[in-house]
């Protein structure tokens, strides 16, 4: 049995205001594509696992522990495990961003 | 230290004939993302390590074990470890597509 999808037919979750997730899991690692859209306020907030994130469109400061640099589309950054992180949108585009958890959120399934 | 990068500056390597892959990796978890061009012949193979790929832009033919599906832009699909799979581009776009291994590939370091 094939494990597929497409990300636009994933049913999105509302995580905050202006903010959506998608979510592809396999065992040991799972997908996110998140929406953050200009207005968003993430909270800074930390976990156990491991995340790398892929800018896919828009801008943003990416806070992670004591550091903060500004992502754009085609970067990616690792986000090691328990090290707080949040990100503060840039101008008005929304940020389409990939995130990989490994291993995997159960708080996401 | 953050680690940090745009795909667009990650020194690609060519994988074969038409096929490039540029890697970014953590430490439980590794992104890699490849170019493959519409006459390239990717190989049947399977590894031991999770994947999960997204594709970006192109359509093939994936062949996952016994399993034929066609997958275009948004669709994502679960390799289980050691399943045998390759992909067939389709049309003369060159297909973008992400993967993620889970663990990290120690041959693509």
């Amino acid at each position: 049995m094939v494990k597929k999808a497409n990300f636009s037919q994933i049913k999105e979750k509302v995580a905050r205001e202006g903010v959506t997730r998608r979510v592809f899991s396999g065992e040991k690692s799972m997908m996110v594509l998140n929406t953050i859209k200009a207005f968003a306020k993430p909270a800074l907030h930390q976990h156990p696992h491991e995340q790398i994130t892929y800018i896919l469109a828009g801008e943003c400061d990416f806070t992670l522990g004591e550091d903060l640099v500004r992502l754009g589309p085609g970067d990616v950054i690792l986000v090691p495990p328990d090290v707080p992180h949040t990100l503060t949108p840039l101008g008005q585009e929304t940020i389409i961003n990939l995130d990989v958890f490994t291993p995997i959120r159960d708080d996401y399934l």
